[in-house]
């Protein structure tokens, strides 16, 4: 179903230049709702699925009582955010008995009649492991997926070592979906390292990008709102965070302090590293200003470089 | 002469792919200084051209006695940074009697045994005026130039108008030099919002990146050290900034602000907004302990995007 909903490369027939200046490529698209309140559940995450299948459950029905037309999931929320977890708590979400975690997103999207960015879970497919975040829409179906296309492999000696591609299989391609509340490019975490993925959603007319991620505290202080900020004013367009809590006990201690920023870097929410629901404003008459008085797109020098997206060759 | 030294992108013998991951691409050239100190000269610059040569001249002097071996300078400098002067401060550097300041900067590179990127200063060449960067190496010759690739045109109702555009005209490539102190990739200002020259520079095996730059206050505030941070953490490596300092007395209020920003993104020297030497450390080492901690260009997917380099087309 995804593969129909989702507005992936596949629609390209060719190689696509994606900094092209044209007007066309100016345009955003005006979406049913485009000034309104987005929650993100910054989860505290346990080693017992059901408690965390429970716990995300409430945080969703308590952001859209608070009227959040888009609820947003942290990274790998159903599970303890160690490799050796990921394969214990994974979902085939073409099997309904086993994708508890699928079915209740589906269900309290339906339910409250909201968009939801489910984070990611860990997803099993012709025997592999992705991390995958899955978008539903207010009608509980599964709009898109997108599976974790950079994966995280840092080796410092006598500090961390995480390779996650030991155990998680890379996503092949970026993820932009329409939905009620914008068009939306997804990416989860390490995703956010790169410029070239945001510059793809912002060729592709994305109104809003949406990173579930899991920074730990070194990278966390240096880099997490700087990242956000700068996919964010240098594409002109919305970033939305969304993290677990602080959790110390186990290997990997997460740096927390979801964010929403706006087009212009500004950071309009933003949390600290215990559990919230964390709201914030969106209105995307904020990114046709912020392109009117500076056309950044048109101070491109697309005659000497471009991006190209080669994602349709591989699908 | 610089056409002969610059490695620019007239090498290029067809489109080349800039984010390849090939190892050639990650091995930098050891320069004759990897551990420096370069100087950010931070000046005061006034609408009288002989004043701000002297000026420079003595701040140039004055950094070299302080062991810099790079030394900086902002972004046009030698006039007033207001598009009514530009025309009248401009030279031509094919005219020796007409090029006091790069005579100067030429004089002052030799007579101190140092590099020099020239910040910028308005150039007359074939009946257009760029905005130009000039790099002199320690025998005082001319190893590249640089012209601004990106102009600035600015239109908020209300608030700031500034179409540089209307008197400048931009520069058609990217310009990396091999110098004593490292292969450096230059941009003006502007061009540090795109981060597709910073990605070219990465590409090219740069290990600095120099922007001299003149933000206002209000971009200044928001974007001068984010940009900086950003294209330093994107693409692990050095990047130094030099601003003029604050004038409050005409149209355009200088930021300042010139810094220094190492391979993690992290703010190695930073001044205010006052008239200063700002001395920095640079370490190259640090470039290749970031790289192998964390390997990004590895984990670029090259398969989904690429960046093309077009600039030889025009060449």
């Amino acid at each position: 179903m995804q593969a129909e909903l989702a507005i992936s490369a596949m629609a390209a027939s060719s190689n696509t230049i994606l900094n092209t200046t044209s007007d066309a490529k100016d345009t955003l698209r005006s979406p049913k709702f485009s000034k309104f309140k987005v929650a993100m559940c910054q989860l505290s995450v346990t080693t017992d699925k059901n408690i965390n299948l429970n716990h995300a459950c409430n945080s969703i029905k308590m952001a859209a009582e608070q009227g959040a037309k888009l609820v947003m999931l942290p990274e790998m929320w159903n599970c303890s955010y160690s490799t050796d977890c990921f394969a214990k708590y994974a979902e085939d979400f073409d099997d309904e008995i086993a994708s508890p975690t699928f079915s209740m997103l589906s269900e309290i999207a339906s339910c409250h009649k909201i968009t939801i960015v489910g984070g990611s879970i860990p997803e099993w497919s012709d025997n592999r492991l992705y991390n995958t975040c899955c978008v539903f829409g207010p009608d509980g179906k599964l709009k898109a997926k997108h599976r974790k296309m950079h994966l995280f492999d840092i080796d410092i000696k006598g500090g961390i070592s995480f390779k996650e591609s030991n155990i998680i299989a890379a996503g092949e391609k970026p993820t932009i979906v329409d939905t009620e509340v914008g068009r939306i490019g997804l990416g989860i975490c390490h995703d956010i390292r790169f410029p070239e993925l945001a510059m793809f959603y912002r060729a592709k007319g994305a109104h809003l990008i949406c990173y579930p991620g899991a920074f730990n505290l070194s990278t966390g202080e240096l880099l997490w709102e700087l990242e956000q900020r700068a996919r964010a004013v240098d594409n002109q367009l919305y970033v939305a965070t969304c993290s677990p809590s602080r959790d110390s006990t186990g290997d990997y201690t997460i740096w927390g302090h979801s964010t929403l920023v706006g087009p212009f870097g500004e950071i309009i929410a933003t949390a600290g590293h215990e559990e919230t629901i964390l709201i914030g404003e969106i209105d995307y008459s904020a990114i046709q200003f912020q392109r009117k008085n500076l056309p950044l797109e048109k101070h491109k020098r697309e005659d000497i470089y471009q991006l190209i997206d080669l994602s349709q060759k591989m699908l």
